[in-house]
């Protein structure tokens, strides 16, 4: 049972199987964790149902994003324990005069308090790790991601955070494009309409990405071999 | 009624709402059109039904597709009266060795006879027309298409073509990234998934474009001045 | 008298001008000024011998800095006067960890005191200016600077500050791929090495832009008339 | 003795060093060999001395293009028994529609005969190289380049061809962006202007690549153990 079953119906998923889509890409042997937008802004300070968490924050997707981020935990441990490289890429405070076309489709994005900017510390970053401020919704357009990702050699990247039909679905696609393998574990990664979130999943796994449970994320990723410093070699 | 009105509960589309997504950008005075994907390997030599016409080639979407063509007719002909620009980011035949992630994720795609690549008559490109042969989803990637539409001082693209969840959903992300006006006319798009081709078009109005019926983006291009070319004033 | 001459033969200008070389652009009607990297660790906190300065900070190019910049002090006040934009792309403080190639070739760069990133009064950002943090020597790559001029409607960038042949130099060769005009006013740019400075000036006015004194810049901003904003149309 | 001692005087060498470049980046395990613009168009049908070669194409730099191609020859030998990766950026035909920026400033470089964008038999691909077709100066600006080397897993780009002060620079400065190693055979790479070459050369060497002699990389590039593809290992 995958999480788009009942919504996209099983003709159209033959259709898709038709195509040809859908293959698995596989994990590589060097992955780094993207969280994106794991922020207050995004799940509130507090689990709360989610009508009553966009009190808070307009942008919170409440207490599903609590959940989510409860499965990004035991992910970030491991990838911590093997020192497997951990990224944040997140939404810089906005400033005036930025907002583009950003501002017009989406103005309360320009208002946010700054609490809401600040990462839980259940998934907080350490030192060393690296902060990708992002402006627009792909982590890797107008930042240094690949760079990044280059200089630390990787080439599977884990996505979790949100949202599932917009930063995360963005990241995937333009990670797909630089040729790296995606891994979406779908019980980590969360949005604010459950069908948007289960039809991106769909078109993530038909097209981009491996999608899968995070606990079988997270048993591929225990099995891997620690990381032995690219540079070191030198 | 939206078309994705029964797809996306009221709730969601509430939901969405309260976090202040989906206001219009507006269209706004220098378009483009981009014809995305619009080859015979996508629609068939000949309007089918979609299980004949993958017969032909695999990725065909079919009747559907010639559905959708129809539409981008007589916003082809306005752009062209108006002397506005019109591209085509479209998908040139596979080379041995440089299938990446696509060739993993999709190997049907690296398969396709010569004559899926060509394009219909109905929209095929006139001399001087922009020609972007890409290799990834987004028309942007890897592709010298920012580099096209700042040389035409353009402000606002216009997608047509296929597929809604696929390479039309990537370009529109990434143009609106670069601050680019997006409109997606909803009937001139096209996906072998009609949930996924409507929760696609959902996603985009909310984050990333105005969606709606061809005709009415035809009556807002004819409502435009002609284009004055913009290098004519040196 | 080019800033070259002396320096390129007469005889290797001849062979660029046989290649078609050294054409003119012209300047645009909506340009923007880049003042790029002008900070306290590439002039010192005052005007001193080159030898003096690196004693304040390693990367400072001492007092050329500072009469490059009294060159920019009016093309500044030209642009504000007119309302055209000014965009900052400048050297953000470096964290551990995010070094990279850089942090190899130039590692005295990855130490530089605070007030070494603080821009001069002389030359300082106004609210609403854009300011474009960066790490790598172009100001395109990695930052939202495509999005920001594609917003601004611009096309043409006049390229003031440091150094000549480091991020001026890989500026102007991005902006020209971008089809940006450009236009370097070579004694508003300053290097460390005169020769490294005249030899890319010459590169420049070659292949990728416009170079002239500041004086006839100014004389062309002037005669353009001021800016209207590009979005007040809707 | 450096090919630019005599032209970049010894005292803005140390102002270099004083500011703290300068430094190797070493050569790391995974190298690929970038052959740039080496085409009939850039050193002529047969080696002729400079003024005689640019009546064939106005774009050829003569017989130290075949000089520079002999040095290329013994490098690729190497990559290929090695198993390591090639890849061929090159210039591709002008189509009408598409100058841009290069029309106006290099107009001749629109009307080159087909015969010119030929490879040479010497260093002509073979199947499974790479080609890159490229419409702007760096090899990887609107190119799939940076996609082919994640996919190829390489950490080193070793750039020949010309020219040192166009392509070979502007592909330079954005590889060590990206975060590669860049090794840049000075007796490789060739240019028109001996002077511009020289202190790209010495530019190059300071911030963005190691700088050696041809005969130097191949020994390095001998003493590295052959290419396991990355993928085998799935």
């Amino acid at each position: 049972m995958r999480p788009w079953d009942g919504i996209i119906s099983e003709d159209e998923q033959k259709a898709y199987r038709a195509a040809g889509f859908g293959r698995a890409q596989g994990m590589g042997a060097r992955p780094a964790l993207l969280i994106i937008d794991i922020q207050y802004r995004t799940i509130g300070t507090q689990p709360r149902p989610f009508w009553d968490s966009v009190k808070e924050f307009p942008t919170s997707c409440g207490e599903i994003g609590w959940a989510a981020m409860g499965k990004v935990v035991p992910l970030l441990d491991c990838f911590r324990r093997k020192g497997f490289p951990v990224l944040y890429p997140h939404v810089a405070p906005k400033v005036a005069g930025e907002g583009g076309r950003l501002a017009e489709k989406v103005p309360a994005i320009m208002t946010i308090p700054a609490k809401g900017y600040e990462f839980p510390p259940e998934i907080a970053p350490h030192p060393g790790d690296a902060l990708i401020p992002k402006k627009h919704p792909s982590a890797f357009f107008g930042t240094a991601m690949v760079s990044h990702l280059i200089d630390l050699n990787v080439d599977t990247l884990v996505m979790t955070g949100c949202t599932t039909s917009g930063c995360v679905r963005a990241s995937a696609v333009d990670a797909f494009a630089y040729n790296f393998k995606v891994v979406v574990p779908e019980d980590a990664v969360y949005d604010r309409s459950r069908v948007s979130h289960c039809v991106n999943l769909f078109d993530m796994a038909e097209k981009y990405a491996d999608v899968m449970p995070a606990a079988e994320v997270l048993k591929k990723i225990e099995a891997l071999p620690p990381r032995v410093p690219a540079r070191a070699a030198e």
